[in-house]
């Protein structure tokens, strides 16, 4: 039932079942799956400054039993942006990326569409007409390519472009390309009995074909944007199909939608990076007691991307981070994350930990 | 933002707060909350058979490490239909008898409804015309009663009618007539590293209100027929408006494709009652290994209730087993789960353990 391999050529189901012999290494190795080993104490990738600060008082505010802020074990829940916030966005979300170069695929079972925009303009590989595609020609893409296949091939799919497929900059795998100091706040929640959640405008099912390996977050704490899905069979065998039906447009105010309806508690921390996320931090600070609201900068062309608009920064279509979210910000005391600044690491270190691709 | 008072009259936080300042009962203390005390070894409500047989077999066959069927940690989910199967449904849903309750809140703040149908009718108290209703005045009903509230209104509604609403047969809360050994089962799946699920054609909104209370699952691991929910302001202060737009009808083949929106995985054990479960069990029963499948028929009308109509039982609109789904279990390799053969008790001791309410 289930034809995929893995990333790193590995089976996974059969690692871990070894991994599982071994009782008392299992949770540490499991850990060291996502986590690369952090010598040097908690959060070492983060600089020393009110953004690492706010994280750690938060911890400590909710977890310490004789806080005023304490939260039952049960109501720990964090929730994260995904695009931007866990892994890179830039120059363009990675399922798009994915989305058009699956539109090939598409036209050649469909050789009536190659005549017929925007499939045409995708096919020529004109990167400047790509990027003046109406956001209802991109939805046409979108739909061609994820759905109307069944939820297995559609996974079976996805992993193996993920296999391959490079960002243009790097020359690394897109799953390598997460942010090592999210990586670290993600283990240190879980380490302090918080889940973590993704909460992200992107595909549900195209998250959770990797979020279980890359974050160490399960396909069941993944809420994204999700299509529906019918029954059927074939040769007597049950399947379900990806229909071209959203459910769940989870971006912006669909974000607390989502979460109520997938988690249906109020999370107490949330982090982002855009005003899709903006809903998302509001909903989460409008709970009482000790309540944790980030949102990531980009502010490093450097080691990653600059953009804003906030701050003087580029602007972008990809991850827009307005002047008005920067002020909301500041007023609501929503800590803002300078990636130039907050951040001594921005990505995994290749050799340690995450050598198997 | 929580104006919610406990079922028992005990602040739930305030209790739990407290437990957790006893690291080494807390968790022993919080079981005993859903399970009773249950002596005398695993399962004791269950009489030694083919069904209890079938639960100890596949448990040990899936987490046994040299069991060829074992199966991972996180892949160890359990699904549990809810009416019929975790609580009782008869004579009627428990969440129907509330939204019939509910209608004449709900005409009394928008009396133009007293005179029209189907309002006029469930006002007029006469309970066979209530029963011969329409599926669609039943809607109708459905809609004005769990729609139209903002998701903290309807907590405190439904939390409040449950401390007060009882069973006419029993005189008991709905929450105390609870299948002492699906109880077990639960706790004993839990034990063994499965996640519990709830998978219900109900309300996932009015289940999440006690599940955690009554069976130990928390919110985020009920998936039922959702509608979708606004997200607008009071006062500046954000706030969740249940609309009435069906997210998901969570019956049939709706089960399998919650199951994948809401959990992503397929599940390993599934537990229903009724043709409404039947596409649950086939797609849990579809995938690899050891995969268990459980049906409870009513078969005992003097400790609970009797129908079917399989196996010449009483026929009923509620919770409908029909002969088809019965000889499809045989054939396929079910267990049919006899109420009056299999379980020596039906529900938990009302003196032990249990006696806050």
């Amino acid at each position: 039932m289930d034809p995929v391999k893995h990333f790193s050529g590995v089976n996974r189901r059969v690692l871990l079942s070894t991994l599982a012999t071994l009782p008392v290494l299992s949770s540490a190795l499991q850990s060291s799956f996502v986590l690369a080993q952090t010598p040097g104490g908690m959060l070492p990738s983060w600089n020393d400054g009110p953004a690492k600060q706010a994280i750690v008082d938060f911890v400590r505010a909710t977890t310490d039993r004789s806080s005023p802020s304490y939260v039952a074990p049960e109501e720990r829940i964090a929730v994260f942006d995904q695009d931007g916030t866990l892994w890179v966005e830039h120059p363009m979300y990675t399922q798009v990326v994915y989305c058009l170069e699956r539109a090939r695929a598409v036209v050649e079972k469909k050789p009536e569409l190659k005549d017929i925009a925007p499939f045409k303009t995708v096919l020529s590989g004109n990167h400047e007409e790509i990027a003046r595609l109406s956001l209802r020609d991109l939805e046409e893409i979108l739909f061609a390519t994820l759905t109307g296949m069944s939820v297995d091939d559609f996974n079976a799919e996805a992993r193996k472009w993920l296999e391959t497929a490079k960002h243009p900059r790097w020359n690394r795998p897109y799953t390598e390309l997460v942010y090592q100091p999210m990586l670290e706040v993600l283990g240190h929640l879980r380490d302090k009995g918080f889940r973590t959640y993704i909460v992200t405008g992107g595909g549900q099912d195209f998250v959770r074909v990797y979020s279980e390996k890359v974050y160490g977050i399960p396909p069941e704490q993944v809420v994204g944007t999700a299509a529906g899905t019918k029954y059927g069979y074939e040769d007597g065998k049950p399947f379900l199909t990806k229909e071209p039906k959203l459910l769940l447009n989870d971006n912006n105010a669909g974000k607390p939608e989502g979460i109520h309806l997938m988690i249906g508690r109020r999370p107490h921390a949330a982090f982002g990076n855009s005003t899709g996320d903006r809903e998302m931090l509001e909903w989460t600070g409008a709970g009482a007691g000790a309540r944790l609201k980030m949102l990531l900068l980009h502010d490093d062309a450097t080691r990653e991307y600059a953009y804003g608009p906030a701050q003087g920064l580029p602007d972008s279509k990809v991850g827009t981070f307005t002047q008005a979210l920067y002020d909301e910000a500041k007023q609501r005391g929503w800590t803002v994350i300078s990636m130039k600044n907050d951040w001594n690491e921005v990505f995994p270190p290749t050799t340690v930990g995450r050598s198997t691709r």
